[in-house]
């Protein structure tokens, strides 16, 4: 049974208010909270000594979702997961990631996430990971996703990666490679806040003809914040690429952006385009007219700029 | 004097048809060739041991030019020059250099030129570069510049950066640091064919408060050429800076484009956009139509797209 902090984490991370539908597995403070598969998804605890699970999805399996969301409310946990999707060909189905920590000690709480995605021919997913965390001790909450995604013919992936609040140390590897006709698509929300330090690295190899990308990273940095964002897209085939860096700074924060386009085929149409910037003025006065206060409208127009 | 091979190479990179008017230095095969000086701008061979010259260019100091061409015409040259640019207060001024480099032999030539510019408090410059080279021996042109430019405030630098030809290897570095109200514009054009390599490295920093930057680059690569870009835009100020590279790949060409924003500041304004791809079909299939060949057709398109 979870209790009522570690079921406001699973709604934070996972947006969910009970046990969900399909299959899941629920990982609290190390150990396995809770589990449930179906007749097209398995999911077993890795048996080759490392900490972690593999989900198998058959070919064809549609409509189906994976939720396999994890919560540390203990102090001091510090653990390195391995879960590994092995998804079917043609199959269409929504994986729910997601870690939410809740640290009122005062030592650090870290969690490892390293996930492979083995994404079969003309399959399609759509993943969503939410990074969150609260607490008011002095241990640091700490996540690094590791995410590794391996695109086979014509194969459609689109992840939403959210860290929105909470979470002190951040460094993300996303890297992808995509097999011909495969198409990955990302979505980055981020904010940062206090003394946070977020550090987030795309690579995708567009390997496959006909191979696409498109990823989109939209950030707010306030306080002393920093953060680094770093997207490589490496055209090896007919292919096209496309990145975008968004970033509103604030306060005393530090933003860096660093594409890279790496053309290596003469039929590789690769393109970036990156801002960083403060809220516009005049965006702030209109909705001041309107009777919110300075703070309100930094909300409002943050919270639409990362909706 | 120079010879006929030497006047060929002066044309190439300083369009000069002859002796310049105004102040100029010309340094053939690791010799001064030629100086003049003018009563506003002065020329002196360094006297701390290292090659090179100060040019020093009084404060008010309008409408005036400096010529520094530097010509290698034999072959296994290898040198590094040294030259300082002091440029006085409210002087408006053109300054051309550039290098060309004809080697017909088997060794080497290279030519590392480190040129700093002290740009005074609301001095105008505009610089003018070019390096070329020809020659059918086995010997590698080879030519490193380093380029640093402190401006002071209210100046404005205008850098035309241009390298078309018949240049081995290159590892450019361009570094600027902008006092208030300082601009700096570069544009960079950039051709490599058979096996060249190119590096071009830009780090402009905006330190004093309404500082900005333009740095556009536009590059074409053909055959096995390899061109890296990178370009850094550090925002410490309020200041906004803009950075743009364009590439056209050709053949079996790699092209890389790295720009990096790093705001460190909330009233740093940074934008950045980079596209790499081919020529495109339908422009190639219209000048066919109206009686190009392919080639003529690739040639003018190029001519436009680097003019």
């Amino acid at each position: 049974m979870l209790d009522k902090i570690q079921m406001q984490m699973l709604t934070e991370v996972a947006d969910l208010h009970g046990v969900p539908e399909g299959a899941y597995n629920i990982r609290v403070n190390g150990e396995k909270a809770g589990r449930n598969t179906t007749a097209n998804i398995d999911i077993a605890t890795k048996t080759d000594g490392k900490s972690g699970i593999d989900i198998r999805i058959k070919p064809g399996t549609k409509n189906e979702s994976v939720h396999i969301p994890v919560v540390l409310s203990e102090s001091g946990i510090k653990e390195t997961v391995y879960n590994d999707f092995y998804i079917g060909e043609d199959s269409d189905v929504v994986i729910v990631a997601g870690c939410g920590i809740h640290n009122c000690g005062n030592q650090d709480s870290q969690h490892d996430g390293v996930h492979r995605f083995f994404v079969g021919k003309n399959a399609k997913i759509r993943y969503v990971e939410k990074h969150y965390g609260e607490g008011d001790g002095s241990g640091k909450r700490i996540l690094n996703p590791v995410t590794e995604v391996y695109q086979e013919a014509g194969s459609y992936v689109d992840m939403e990666m959210v860290q929105i609040k909470g979470v002190d140390n951040t460094h993300r590897i996303t890297r992808a490679e995509l097999a011909e006709g495969a198409t990955m698509i990302v979505h980055e929300r981020l904010m940062t806040h206090g003394e946070q330090v977020a550090t987030s690295v795309y690579e995708v190899a567009l390997n496959g003809e006909g191979s696409s990308t498109d990823v989109i990273s939209r950030s707010v940095a306030k306080d002393t914040s920093e953060q680094v964002f770093e997207a490589a897209i490496v055209g090896n085939s007919v292919c096209s690429g496309h990145a975008e860096c968004d970033a509103i700074i604030m306060d005393k924060a530090h933003v860096v952006a660093v594409p890279k386009l790496d053309a290596r085929n003469v039929d590789a149409a690769l393109i970036h385009e990156a801002a960083i910037g403060k809220i516009a003025g005049d965006q702030l006065i209109k909705l001041m007219s309107l009777g919110l206060t300075e703070a309100e409208a930094e909300e409002q127009i943050i919270g639409g700029f990362l909706r």
